[in-house]
């Protein structure tokens, strides 16, 4: 079967790296643009992710020279980039330029994204696999809307997306009603350029993340949602989050505490977690989980170290289930994702591999 | 005026160093013995903190060498030591030889402890500096009980005394109802011995701290609660807690929603923690901060690196303050509590310095 | 073929994890047998790992339940081992024991070990594969000095391995005259029990590792020495050394400068570097790199996060090779090895492959 | 007596910082000036040090607000800076600005620099206090040369400092014929922007920093050179080094070997360190240590979290002294140096205090 023509967009980044780290080897598509800022346009892969002292940042999985010919192709400027022709854009760009550009790519062809300009959008699904596949209806409103031949599918914020997943069959089956969220976050989430120096974060926390609070709290909302009729509504609970920095390199770590509309046994919560996706990972997609929830019964689980990279950093790990008698039907938990994995890149081509099945893409 | 005389026991370990790190130039204490386990017992104690390996371990301020003539006390056993004539005795064993221990000098004189034994007996205070030291009239009611010419009173837990600083003035003023916090807790919070391990710490977060939970929900109610007759009646409000430990040396981070009983702007709140405390810190004694809670508007902090050792590592830092829609009369904020001085010996010290001023020492 | 039965002795520790986690699906041997102190006899492996506060410590590659039936297996106590019916016992206990215990089994069997008990016996070789197996031959006058069937082949102290392997070649080809050797060594390498406490380690470097740089200086000359008769005689040159401990998890990282008998251009060096151990690497034995030393051409390489794990943990990487003009015919340069998989377990284990080539084993 | 009014530029930059926090109390010298790069100008200076996040960045003691009125002068372009009536320029720029700005300044005033600029020109003393203090008399020559009313002074590169303040007393008292060093630097040396991002250095090593081995091999020689009529020969040593960068936040951590002209003894080289600087010292100037250097017995010291804070950071730790048979008259040791402090603003204020009393400054 001849594989997917795909461009990556922002691919010198930390995200970018991501995604051709997890695209090169892919069996059902296959890297033929990349594109960067002006500052990488015309150089070689390879040269492009050099820095002024000589120095090659790759911050993903393998090497370099693990990309084989991807090294060597010639970066293009973004913003002159050709959508025709590609079967999807992934695109790993920051919100304002992604305002701007991921609609002329969109208006031709599929734009699967990381950023958040259009996740607030009408007619813009945010997409989890495994959690609201189903909201890939909505594509068809903005294709019909927009007058678009192709569409765009944001990915949710990196430390939306363990909350979702965990919040998901809970809601599914027992109502959620409020959830009051700390998250530990890695310092891979700040992405390389400037990410946080080592200054700031050795033996420290820092307590703020720009903008990351409302986003977790409206995304989860959305995600959770019902797609009623040309619109989703979105989940009538209220979330609520601190979002903090921790010396931790990838893999986002989160204290959840939940209110449910009705009574769930411990048991019960963990065989919804069990369950969560099952019908999704049977696809096999190639790159799905097998479990889209791994449960820890050990209370020293999960630890972000050892189990972010579980099940190729496609799964999320919950663990210390404990009823809370100080909520209505209460309980709290933890949890861990990994925020460059299943939080950004791979996570955004495991969608596109479900829109291909859907026929959204190819 | 003649200082008084004190003992430090379980001296070699990690929070016995910070007492004497605190008291070694004391103006109104004096440490005249040192005690701990059998294996230290009869050893200076510069030879008792040096390691099979040969090395000194030393995990307070200063040097072993600012000890002074303090280095070359002999350590007693802890088990035979002789309280009387010991003004008080500072007490940084386990919580099982505590139980065991702490009567036997208490039934002498006055014990200051930082070990959980009697932690929740009715007629035990735990005793936070600037909260609630008038529930250090409990003593009497000790004293008559237990038929002591001295008594014990604990300190609590190093997540507590954060905690507790900062709810103190809102429940108070407005009431608290519920609180649901997750502390980030740091490593020295595990003691020296067997303390935390680097592998198990490096770039990781450890989601559980056995018993830790358990201890700062109800410690918290029991500080905040009402001395009624002969007795404390706990708080009448919930508190819900997720303990982790995080790659920090020192000062524990709690990110902290609570619902109150009445509405509070913003800037009641920091009015309320502003003004905490004012009356106590105005005694001037030599272990106080000057101000009990510092409250800070730059969103990025409290940070712990940079926080914890603000006023002597004494005064609770709080910030991100901000309304919770999601509560009744909700709001959350972030602190940064020193969790070996405030939190541990150097607390218990300045608990001592009021219970001389309040005739209950010396 | 039938798999080799064989023992892990201290199977408990941080190195017999390693061994464990390289031998659960290895295709010619198969633990049949597992060991440790008195404390963990009698105990399921898996039992046996957990500690006294209920956390299961596994440091090794993947997860305790990826031992699958290993989880089960009774560990026995060490001293008790019957060693008959064993084609080998990989030995992971400390020194002391090591010195009764491994003379018993020796007597019977073969061990490989990672103890340092017996590596600077006369009759004894240090083996590591691809630079020194000819050396192997001494085990026969080991069995016939102490009339053995089986003999005992320790590995090197891990941080001798990857400067072993990086001046074997120089040696060879051009002769070490002097080593001046600083080491930066990772946390893994002192164990999990007690291992480094965080407290210690976290923003600091620990200059100092009780017998670490006389181990490094004896075992480099022995290993590069010839077997001439029944004797190794060292190799001429001298070794000096300075070991530290610095906050990384996982591989040794050290700063060399030799001065060589004869003189060697940049690329004559690198040259011998990359041909060292190929006729080894060619039998393509099970635990086996496909290169036994990796050269960077980036300066900023190698970095012991991204190089440790290069060719399974197997490979040493080098770089920063710069001409030394102050040193008689003088370089300098900075390598990478890993010292839990090529310095311990898994480089004993790629000896074992070889002795059953060689027919020492099976 | 009057305070001598001074000017701080690149007051923004970790160094500038470190400038304000020494400078803000000081009973001789008082800021009157800030300055910095074209972005900053007009700017309060608090204002000037908080980035587009809205975060403020301090890396030096203290806090910003402890810098009282010095947070509101507003700061100066760096390229205009008038530099009449000032009596001294700390100059904390990068070294290409500095080689133009520099001069200007110098032809008015003293100018005492942490920028490389002017390091290696022949007129030009690198100066460290305890150590070199008679080439002072170099400024004469440098004034007579260029016709200017000031002079520059620049600071040697902060991993030479540690380097030279232990070398000097050796090569006064044994001669020195050869160092090789190996360095483990602190993260803060990188400064703040870009400085070292979190990614690249948790858990890791970085093993080259460009241009860092060129100057410290250059700036020793020239620093324990001798001042011969107008020029300065060169010590007669070779120096080599291998520099790393190390995850800890502050002071640099040296491992020294080397070879003297003359034997020494163990005895006979504590001495010489614990002499060295004694008349220095004994001037008692504001920033001056009480010890130039301070020497350990303890084998497990220095350790740079314990020791970096030494005497305000202006003392430089040595320990593991241990004599090298494989050097004539060979030694080695580990050395410890505060890069920010002695290594750079402090060294530069230590610098400045000794300038004033030679009659040079003021």
């Amino acid at each position: 079967m001849a594989r997917i023509p795909c461009a990556v967009v922002g691919a010198t980044g930390l995200a970018g790296q991501q995604f051709l780290a997890a695209l090169v080897d892919h069996p059902r598509l296959e890297v033929v643009k990349l594109a960067a800022s002006t500052r990488s346009a015309g150089k070689r892969y390879g040269e492009a992710i050099r820095e002024a002292n000589g120095q090659v940042k790759w911050y993903a999985a393998g090497t370099v020279d693990g990309l084989g010919g991807l090294r060597d192709l010639v970066v293009e400027d973004a913003a002159a980039l050709d959508p025709r022709g590609l079967g999807v854009v992934f695109s790993a760009i920051e919100a304002e330029p992604a305002r701007e550009l991921e609609p002329r790519w969109g208006a031709e062809t599929a734009v699967v994204s990381t950023a958040s300009a259009f996740r607030y959008e009408d007619d813009v699904p945010i997409l989890i696999p495994g959690v609201n596949m189903d909201q890939a209806r909505l594509i068809d409103v903005q294709r019909r809307r927009r007058g678009w031949k192709g569409f765009i599918t944001p990915n949710p914020n990196c430390t939306t997306t363990g909350l979702a997943v965990t919040l998901a069959p809970l809601h599914d089956r027992f109502g959620v009603e409020r959830v009051y969220m700390t998250s530990m976050q890695a310092l891979s989430g700040a992405g390389r350029s400037p990410g946080v120096i080592a200054l700031d974060s050795l033996d420290n926390i820092i307590p703020y993340i720009p903008k990351e609070e409302e986003k977790v709290e409206k995304e989860t909302r959305k995600i959770l949602g019902r797609l009623v009729g040309d619109a989703i509504e979105p989940a009538p609970f209220s979330v609520s989050c601190t979002c903090t920095r921790v010396p931790v390199l990838e893999g986002h770590t989160e204290s959840v505490f939940v209110s449910l509309a009705r009574p769930a046994s411990e048991a019960e919560v963990k065989d919804a977690w069990r369950e969560q996706g099952a019908a999704f990972v049977a696809h096999g997609y190639p790159s799905s989980p097998r479990h889209l929830i791994v449960v820890h019964d050990d209370p020293f689980r999960p630890q972000v170290r050892l189990d972010r990279d579980n099940e190729g950093g496609m799964a999320t790990s919950v663990g210390r289930l404990r009823m809370d008698p100080s909520l209505p039907n209460g309980l709290k938990y933890v949890l861990v994702s990994h925020n460059t994995k299943m939080g950004a890149a791979k996570g955004a081509i495991l969608v596109a591999e479900d829109l291909i099945a859907r026929g959204y893409i190819g």
